[in-house]
């Protein structure tokens, strides 16, 4: 395999695979650390995940939640990107295969996050949109408007009914967050932009296989997430799994039937990381790390962010897979990698919970922030305002907060454009 | 064919081919006319062409030009939308055939307005990447971003010449501002997101077949742009053809050859309109029409915007084929069609000359405007506020302004991202 080029350096390698929260803020907490530090990911962007669904419900474009890997990290000395997907990691020559070729390394950091679970089932894999990259948030747009495209003109009234009915499959904060917004749309801007359809006949249903939607809640947030979807004449189905799905018909697990040309696929997720790594490093999907981020059984590889799986007391399963748990770990292993340099003794991690929240629509959020729990406009302001200071780049910052503005006074979302059609035997092609 | 449904109305029905800023125009004219209106478009929305070049360049997203049809002309009574492809024109019948089924008219208006022109070259048809349509856009951006993402890796300096130097063909208004704006990327921000790559051996050409640049314009403005484009390290050559390009190795027709991976057309336009109209009533491509806008030899057929072409004195091959031309003609019909509902007599169409401009970069443009003739920052000035109120929409312009505003004082492009991988078998996909 072809070796990838990297200006030469005195200073070990550290090989970092994903630009997300995790590998970003590592990045950038190592600016002056004596090493030669490789970025890799297999695209050129990093993304802004929690607003995703904003972008496949026309509230933004691409560049308002992804910033440029190599201008973000700029700043930082000894920095190198490469794009690419990596294959795979070989521990005993220390090196990882990528589409582009190969390359050693002294440490190695995998933070390469989470995919979608479709928990093994086929159809569904075959036929729902999942929501983890721009692309599927793109296609996913593109298809709900060209199917109301193809409902102003079809004659038959079953297809009508699966073009318009949208399901969201999921109750935590993704499924609630797109079947809000997709609520919204409903009310506010799809009767004028389609006035030969009757929008009575939409149904947007969110579906939620446990008895509560946002789980990993307050049982607050959880009657406050479904009674303000019911406002947004979002129907909400818990207790409830989908069983198949062949693109038109979703099968319930009560027997029922969803005619829908839209799932949407917010269920689960699940590790992603490069072959290589020993089994016995592995549990359900993800690799497990000691408190100092170091996977299981290697002395220079570590794993932050979604892809680790750290268990303490307080957490017998590992953390939540959330931003401020990859945001913490990424600064945390910098802190021990500079220390190890500096020979001064580790220091193990500890998460500092700063609370969870999920917006359902305009004013209407809930907040679970220590022993508070709050919902409403004032819950909605500081979600908007966590995740204005949370985005990636300052310009990204300006463009969604101008954007929310515009949305919020003309009750108008700008980016409902079909830019390339979406062809279904396209589906799922963006590899994850 | 299958009928294309669209409400019943007491109205004549008017179809217009083509959402450019002909057919805007036209419709919102007859907002209250006693029409029913349906506008046929392949896409959702209308593209603000002027500024398509940077959407290619990395300055701008999609949604600063583009503006959903539907959402900017809900306020048009009567009028509906339907998104096809219409294949042809049948006058006998007075029907169009599209991709979606046929429709009956009682009057149709042709602004399909023009397609890029390769003037037959296959091979250049081939390899060089058009400027006309978003999708376009996007995948420029893409391929040169790959590119010179592919060049950090590359260990063969006669590919890393070509994937590193860009060649423009055509001197016309897209050929300087997009040339101007690759300058300002090599100066401004390449150097600083690829450290490995050395910028002197970047090459940007912009190859003109005339003695001048701008040939439109003044001689005043040529000159100007000319000394502009070198400010900006731009190599203009002019007297200078493309020959043959296999997407490697540009062939000119003084001998020369340019070693690039990037050959961007912007060379020439024709006219792109529906199948059935009878051959004497076309010229050059374009569709003959008299002072009216009426296509010779039909009742009810009308052309406006760029494949129409109005002979008169002062025009005797027809007006520029340019956007205010466009705007004029489809206002103007608009007039004479309710004048026609009125019994009154018609009026011929005149052109009012605003004048001409184009923008290099930053601080510098051309403008003719009657007998005045000027550059520098006042020209851009104008260039910059002619164009931000000619966006059709306010959240456009509100959108392109703020990131002209981010751009100017942070010389930075924000939308530097590489959303779809460029592929090069899907070169030249996006039909136009």
């Amino acid at each position: 395999m072809k070796h990838i080029p990297v200006p030469e350096s005195k200073n070990p390698r550290l090989i970092i695979i994903g630009g997300g929260f995790a590998g970003i803020k590592l990045v950038k907490r190592l600016a002056k650390a004596p090493l030669q530090i490789v970025l890799f990911d297999r695209n050129n962007y990093h993304t802004f995940q929690p607003l995703l669904y904003q972008v496949a419900t026309a509230g933004l474009e691409p560049d308002s939640i992804a910033d440029p890997l190599r201008k973000q990290l700029e700043p930082v000395k000894n920095f190198f990107f490469r794009m690419a997907e990596v294959y795979s990691v070989d521990p005993g020559s220390q090196t990882i295969q990528t589409e582009i070729g190969e390359m050693s390394y002294d440490y190695l950091v995998i933070a390469t996050g989470s995919k979608t679970n479709y928990f093994g089932n086929e159809s569904i894999m075959a036929n729902a949109f999942p929501l983890k990259q721009i692309p599927q948030a793109l296609d996913l747009r593109s298809h709900i408007l060209q199917n109301f495209e193809a409902a102003t003109i079809t004659d038959d009234p079953e297809k009508l009914e699966s073009m318009m009915n949208i399901a969201i499959v999921g109750g935590g904060p993704t499924g609630v967050e797109v079947a809000g917004a997709l609520g919204e749309l409903k009310k506010n801007i799809l009767p004028s932009d389609y006035p030969e359809l009757d929008f009575d006949q939409m149904n947007i249903t969110l579906l939620e296989g446990t008895p509560r939607l946002l789980g990993a809640m307050s049982e607050f947030a959880s009657r406050k997430a479904l009674k303000y979807l019911k406002k947004f004449d979002v129907h909400v189905q818990l207790n409830t799994l989908v069983t198949s799905y062949d693109g038109t018909v979703a099968k319930l697990s009560n027997g029922d039937e969803i005619k829908t040309q839209t799932l949407i696929w917010a269920a689960g997720v699940q590790g992603n990381f490069p072959d290589g790594i020993n089994d016995g490093s592995v549990e359900r999907g993800r690799l497990v790390v000691d408190e100092y981020s170091k996977v299981k059984g290697y002395e220079n590889i570590y794993a932050i962010g979604d892809i680790a799986v750290m268990k303490s007391k307080e957490f017998p399963y590992g953390h939540p897979m959330l931003a401020p748990v990859a945001i913490q770990q990424g600064d945390h292993l910098a802190e021990n990698l500079k220390r190890t340099f500096k020979g001064k003794p580790l220091k193990p991690f500890t998460y500092k919970d700063k609370g969870s929240m999920a917006t359902v629509g305009r004013n209407k959020a809930v907040v679970d922030m220590g022993k508070l729990r709050f919902g409403g406009l004032f819950a909605w302001m500081i979600w908007m305002f966590v995740h204005l200071i949370s985005i990636i780049g300052f310009r990204n910052r300006l463009i969604v907060f101008s954007n929310w503005v515009w949305n919020y006074f003309t009750y108008d979302k700008g980016t409902r454009l079909i830019i390339r059609r979406f062809i279904p035997r396209h589906r799922n092609n963006h590899k994850e």
